[in-house]
């Protein structure tokens, strides 16, 4: 026996969760200084840091001298606490996913991901898909293999979905999407006849500075601790965080479009309110962050859109915004300002697209994600699939593949079965906010006074604390029930048949 | 024997060299993170991480193993070229030096520099040096008996002195300052009997966006490519570069002092050419990065004082400054600028210290480093030893320790022996001069021409490209002879005489 007692094994596990978190950490910031403050040629002295730290991390959790460790503490599981119970069972998961992996080809792929990155930015801001293609090639046929790796058992395009949401599958993403496309589908079009709402203020130039003054309140206004959490700038927002006590979110700022770096720091603020509210005993374990992706924009998407496009909060942050953009908003009210930043028209863009039709920007992506992995689609024929799923779904003619399939990062990024969370946590959400608003009476109320403590408090105490501690379906259904899509799809049609007086 | 051939040694060296390079990258980002872009409250996760990171380092780099691969290299020198004799060189030194230090010892001590670097920062800010006390102690103590295991036959402030200029000691540097003190006390005195030059308009409020452009100005002045060099803002300015493609540089913007920067700068630009002209085939390796402090100093010093506070340099430069500060330098002439930039007053810190003073700043460390290392000082009796230092040295009454003995940041960081080299570096760069201008015809031509690449030219030449290769010592003797003092002291003389016509 290789333990003398749980003790020492429990020890043995920390110091490894530990070492492991040391070398996220590193890599992590790696990746945040290459995007937000690195020079633009020093991509290959980083690559070769990244594939070393990655290679020698996966060495490390993949060293076989933990899978005695982990046997060890699931043969003694009943001495273990529910913390403990789940670090075993994360920690063994990683174990044997990772050492099915093998080494050379874990390395190879973090090169690649590298290089694709580095690639794919060429390509969109050169707009030639070519020059894109040969990495994204060897994503996919990576990304395939890797999926059988994860989970032997399952079809390979759901073994990857399981990375990003563990239980869900491509059977219950077919038919949430085909129930929410059977009530967005008639939405949209409804809302095509309606008068068009007027959000050309939005477009207006803001000084760069005015909007880093905008985030700065809107963090506050979340109730973020910004000794504990920073802003910075970046080409495609994102939030990272290297433990609970610190946390980074990122945005872009655009002169002509402050609607966009407003909902950027809400998404992101939402990210990262869930990681600051973990319990900080989860630190530096494998049960540290949040559980999945879609638990996460769950959480991102409830602050971006059901609180952030709200009426209620619409209206409590107007003041600060005419303060800042006194010209710009001179002759907006409240009341237009809601409506512009819920003006629905179907768009090229994922990331600029209103709440209603981004849902259909999800649906190409996953019908082609599916493909790609099945086989059935070759990445060379992409653009003209995502051309084609654009006019069907959307109505619109891409005139580019800058606009098109090369708009999003998640591809060259290796995160292919990523987009259905998006989606997912729309719909969490949604179901979320039927228990809050039962759980918290007048909850409306204070958001339109500009506190969102309620929300958040509710937010913390259901889905925040236990950072990974639950499996997400576990997580979500000791909350809020069983998922189901009607919530989203009432809150969908309730919201838009108010807003444009579609009865 | 445990290597086939030389061969075979050579490239278990450079996977050596390359993981200890990834350890170091690592390890300085999450650094510059911590002091360009990190939260406030954010020391204890990054704690653990730094000391995680640096056990892993300086177990890799002591590894007994490394001893035969040294000892075989070695032994075959006859065929290894000059870069590989030092690769060897270097690396046995840094495991000869590294393995005398027992492994807990070392890695307590960079959780203490880790905790001593806020707890300095608390107490400077609240200039409470009781703060402070109980870990300079023990940062005193821990480098008295690091001292040894450097160099167990020097005497321990010698040893400290060799890891930042190898080949100083004490005797020569007392030699150095003595003359230095010869010079300057009278040279100081007589410009203290002179009219006052006014410096007050370099105090007038410059917007700090303004600031910003400057530096990018004074950069591509001196021709930094900054797709391979960025620039940030932190609260005590330094350079730090990963490999010769990526070095970044870091400044701190004053309202009301905008020369502050400039000069911090051009500075700091001067380390980032000298890491950025380096030949690229020492990256990754130990042969990599400046050699040691002095003659990075030397680089630093050279562009901000001898070229940066030149007539011609101020004069190539003053159209973009009244540019930038139309108001602030209206009633300024390139003349008035020039003075004020040259202004001697003895001063109270050392980083606003103008060139002639500043020798005497360093004085005062390098007389209170000698003594609190050998034991004659005791750190609670170092800020009344401060104190006693500025009257003699400078004439000056320290009112507070946050002005005194808590300026500067390096014993914090257990920079112990650090200071003289900036001293070094100044003497190092006079005599740098007397050759380059025997070298280039008509050098002060081109750089009032506002063109300093024969400046860098020569640099490179001479220095920048070598990185590592050659100690310090035959570095310098390669291109200047040996070292003598006097060029400094002539410099200094000359340069002074005629700015206040002393004669």
């Amino acid at each position: 026996m290789p333990y003398k007692d749980v003790a020492q094994a429990l020890k043995a596990l920390r110091e490894l969760e530990e070492t492991n978190s040391a070398y996220q950490h590193a890599m992590e910031v790696l990746y945040l200084d290459a995007v937000t403050a690195a020079p633009k040629d020093t991509g290959e002295g980083r690559g070769k840091t990244m594939a070393i730290l990655s290679e020698v991390s996966y060495g490390h959790l993949t060293n076989p001298e933990n899978k005695q460790l982990y046997d060890y503490l699931e043969e003694h599981c009943g001495e273990l606490d529910e913390k403990a119970r789940r670090e075993v069972q994360l920690g063994k998961r990683i174990y044997e996913q990772y050492s099915r992996i093998p080494a050379d080809e874990y390395v190879s792929y973090q090169v690649l991901i590298n290089d694709a990155q580095s690639a794919w930015e060429k390509a969109k801001n050169t707009d030639d898909f070519e020059l894109f293609r040969p990495y994204l090639e060897k994503i996919v046929e990576t990304n395939r293999r890797f999926a059988h790796y994860y989970n032997p058992t399952k079809s390979p395009y759901d073994a990857l979905l399981n990375e990003y949401e563990r239980g869900t599958d491509t059977k219950q993403l077919d038919e949430f999407f085909s129930e929410l496309r059977r009530c967005i589908v008639p939405l949209i079009q409804k809302i095509s006849d309606c008068e068009p709402v007027d959000d050309s203020f939005l477009y207006r130039p803001c000084p760069i500075e005015q909007q880093r003054r905008l985030s700065d309140y809107i963090m506050e206004v979340m109730g973020i601790d910004r000794s504990h959490c920073s802003i910075a700038e970046t080409e495609h927002p994102f939030t990272t965080n290297f433990n609970n006590k610190d946390v980074r979110i990122t945005t872009h700022y655009y002169e002509n479009n402050f609607a966009s770096s407003l909902y950027s720091v809400i998404h992101e603020g939402g990210h990262a309110l869930y990681e600051l509210n973990a319990d900080d005993k989860y630190n530096y374990s494998f049960v540290a962050g949040g559980v999945s992706m879609g638990i996460h924009e769950s959480q991102s998407r409830f602050y971006e859109n059901i609180i952030g496009r709200s009426q209620e909060f619409i209206f409590a942050i107007y003041p600060k915004l005419r303060e800042l953009f006194p010209q710009q908003l001179e002759d907006v009210t409240p009341d237009m300002l809601f409506r512009a930043v819920n003006k629905v028209t179907p768009s090229l863009i994922r990331l600029d697209a209103d709440e209603l039709t981004y849902c259909m920007h999800i649906m190409v992506r996953y019908e082609l994600e599916k493909q790609l992995i099945d086989g059935s689609l070759a990445v060379k024929d992409l653009p003209a699939a995502w051309n084609k799923l654009y006019k069907e779904y959307l109505g619109l003619d891409v005139p580019s593949d800058s606009k098109g399939c090369l708009q999003d990062s998640h591809w060259s990024g290796g995160g292919i079965g990523y987009f259905p969370s998006y989606a997912l946590g729309g719909a969490y959400g949604a179901q979320m906010l039927d228990c809050m608003e039962k759980d918290v009476p007048g909850l409306w109320d204070k958001v339109a006074g500009g506190d969102l403590s309620a929300v958040t408090g509710w937010l913390k105490e259901h889905i925040h604390k236990y950072a990974s501690l639950y499996e997400p379906k576990e997580l979500f259904e000791r909350s809020c029930g069983a998922f189901q899509p009607k919530y989203y799809i009432d809150y969908l049609t309730k919201k838009y048949t108010k807003l444009y007086n579609l009865e």
